[in-house]
């Protein structure tokens, strides 16, 4: 994997930085009285529109909404609440998922159709739907107030403002705001931006647990074109992140391209705006890793030379889901062994004698067996905030990496008493 | 599922409880200097033998011995150590695995491949050879002693003092030991008996994580059949318990039937001792469940209804496994979303909308969806050491039983630092 300086760069404004973007968070009371947890996200003009969604059997009543209104490719709001999943409560669950789609609908003057719907909590409960259609009532008042003072022509701090609260609202146990923006100078002349935000801590896994991701941009891109390029980009993502090995009913990944910008990317801007969005979730899934649920470590691990991509892909996610290697990270305890253990039991096929493993650049085992190294190098590795593990399988030429934290006293803290 | 009076009953005597049967554990000071460490089960003929061994990829060296010298389905001894699991360490491994037959074979004059090894630890260091080699001996002297003043005719209490030494032999970071007796009263005339140990807690799962259960039997079955009840037996027992999700390198379950009763079973008698095999099994694994590192509750999760018997096993393992529904249960949190959570990700086919969900006999969610219930009961029930939660799924007619314990911090310790 050879390092390049990258096309684009970080700014500020998160997910209302692309041009014709708005968002806001409010406090709706939904769980807490004095949390903001309804955001909106809004574009001026219809976006082309792609959404991915976790593959939970179960799913939560705003999925098979989204699905339904982006049939035609097309949205031009997106409604997030935290507090509650809105999940396996019945009809009322498809009616709350409705209700929300319509107070946007109603309060941004656009049709039903164009409006997507994300939830995240608890689920099982009924959502105190009153007071989420008051919460979205008030975020459209705000968000077009702010849109009324700071147009296109003169975008100010506000919209910044606003979007940092729609990244408050979507956090449920997260430690730390997760919203980014960066922007790309093409060949063709003029700059595209890339906003995002997303949510998730505990509970994340491949094919997303309570994982929410949201990203917008002012580049003028086919929904059939960002389908497949967000199906990618979260292939390589969010699904390789792994805190607890359970996922959720109510993930989703969606991007919004209103073309506001005037710039449809093609040729090399094309290749860099595919990676942009790529390195965007990236980012966001390290985020998400290292805000595990009690997490004091970021686990990067990186399986390569294996067979085959799918091979590498299983076991680097094995690595980082297994509780022993996520406790042995915790007591910075050098123990490779469950490393490759973890590995023998991920499904892949490789050859165990062939292995060689990396604590960052320390050799600990070579070709499947121990080799003495230096236990102090070992444990100052492991003290660092990232741990880097890396796994060359010489056994073929594909690669993967996936994020992971440690498993500390604290999650078994916070998830025994989430619910009540 | 009918409960029946069971035709056998439980007696004393563990491993050593069958005719013909003889066990001695010693302490050979492999990781620390005053634990039972190396335990040694001798027949007095040589027995019908067979064997189950762990799915990782990565497998320990004596397994290999074992598969080798179980090909005749034959088999006299078995030796196991604790404190090191000789996995890892290339051809210094399977030296050591042969070393430690070859010297059961000397101790007891027996040919070397009627005897298997085990060995259960660290994975990745190289066994202290010497000082296992010293323990077989000694525990070889003992076991002989024993045999000679308490031969079949006179079985004593010695008898039951050597199979007990053996059980604490195989412990690692078991905090019960683990051994049981029964008989069966045969309808032809005479009695049958069965004896076993197990070693597990912590990185059990199915497919057998570092779990080693040892069964014996003075029944006269022929290998191939033992082999055919072993299989089934472990299927719904060890196979069925999650502790954390991690397969060892290192697991099996070893049967000897050394016929010395004089009976083979056939008819009834045959469906009986079938029956008891897999009840001891399910004995066993429950103890290990109850046993996982840290734990402080059983949690027995019984899927019924279910369209194929793998989709009920699938749901329930899916769900002992959930770090979210373990620390819930840690918590007394009555979070059934994360138990239907984990059924949804499980990979069974079900419908989540016929799904009826209980703790105990408490109905807290109906068609997929959640009922009003008293928490008062619900935090009552999940308040006792063992848990039952129960997924009535309305699909079908298979049932399958897993299970796990809770997720406490005191896993978090013990696996933050077991290696040093």
């Amino acid at each position: 994997m050879v390092k390049t300086v990258e096309p684009w760069k970080q700014i500020a404004g998160g997910i209302a930085a692309p041009q014709g973007f708005y968002a806001e968070g409010v406090k709706a009371g939904i769980k807490y009285p004095d949390k903001y947890d309804v955001a909106l996200i809004y574009s001026k003009v219809q976006a082309q529109a792609a959404g991915v969604y976790t593959k939970n059997l179960v799913k939560a009543h705003p999925l098979y909404l989204n699905q339904r209104h982006l049939q035609n490719g097309m949205a031009q709001g997106i409604v997030v609440n935290s507090g509650n999943a809105n999940a396996c409560v019945g009809a009322f669950g498809e009616q709350s998922a409705e209700a929300m789609a319509e107070a946007v609908a109603e309060t941004a003057a656009i049709p039903q159709d164009d409006v997507l719907v994300a939830s995240t909590g608890v689920i099982g409960v009924e959502l105190p739907l009153e007071r989420v259609l008051t919460g979205i009532k008030n975020a459209g008042t705000e968000l077009f107030k702010t849109m009324e003072k700071a147009s296109d022509e003169k975008r100010d701090a506000s919209l910044a403002e606003g979007a940092h609260r729609a990244a408050l609202a979507i956090m449920t146990t997260d430690t730390v705001v997760k919203e980014y923006a960066y922007e790309l100078p093409c060949s063709q002349g003029g700059i595209i931006k890339l906003g995002a935000m997303a949510k998730g801590s505990g509970m994340i896994h491949p094919n997303m647990g309570t994982m929410l991701g949201f990203l917008t941009t002012d580049a003028e891109v086919p929904a059939a074109v960002l389908q497949h390029l967000l199906r990618e980009a979260v292939e390589e993502s969010f699904n390789m992140v792994t805190v607890d090995g359970d996922t959720s009913t109510n993930d989703m990944v969606l991007i919004l391209a209103n073309g506001v910008s005037g710039i449809a990317p093609n040729g090399d801007d094309m290749v860099n705006f595919e990676a942009m969005v790529k390195a965007m979730c990236i980012q966001l899934a390290k985020d998400i890793a290292r805000d595990g649920e009690g997490a004091s470590k970021l686990m990067e691990v990186q399986v390569t030379r294996a067979k085959t991509k799918e091979d590498a892909r299983k076991i680097a996610r094995s690595i980082c889901g297994s509780s022993l290697v996520k406790a042995a990270l915790f007591g910075e305890d050098a123990n490779w062994g469950r490393i490759l253990t973890a590995a023998g039991y991920s499904g892949a096929d490789f050859n165990p004698n062939s292995v060689d493993i990396f604590l960052g650049n320390l050799a600990v085992a070579q070709a499947g067996k121990g080799i003495s190294f230096s236990e102090e190098t070992a444990k100052e590795i492991l003290q660092h905030k990232e741990v880097e593990i890396r796994l060359v399988l010489n056994d073929g030429s594909e690669n993967a990496t996936a994020w992971g934290c440690d498993l500390t006293h604290e999650y078994v803290t916070i998830n025994g008493s989430y619910r009540t």
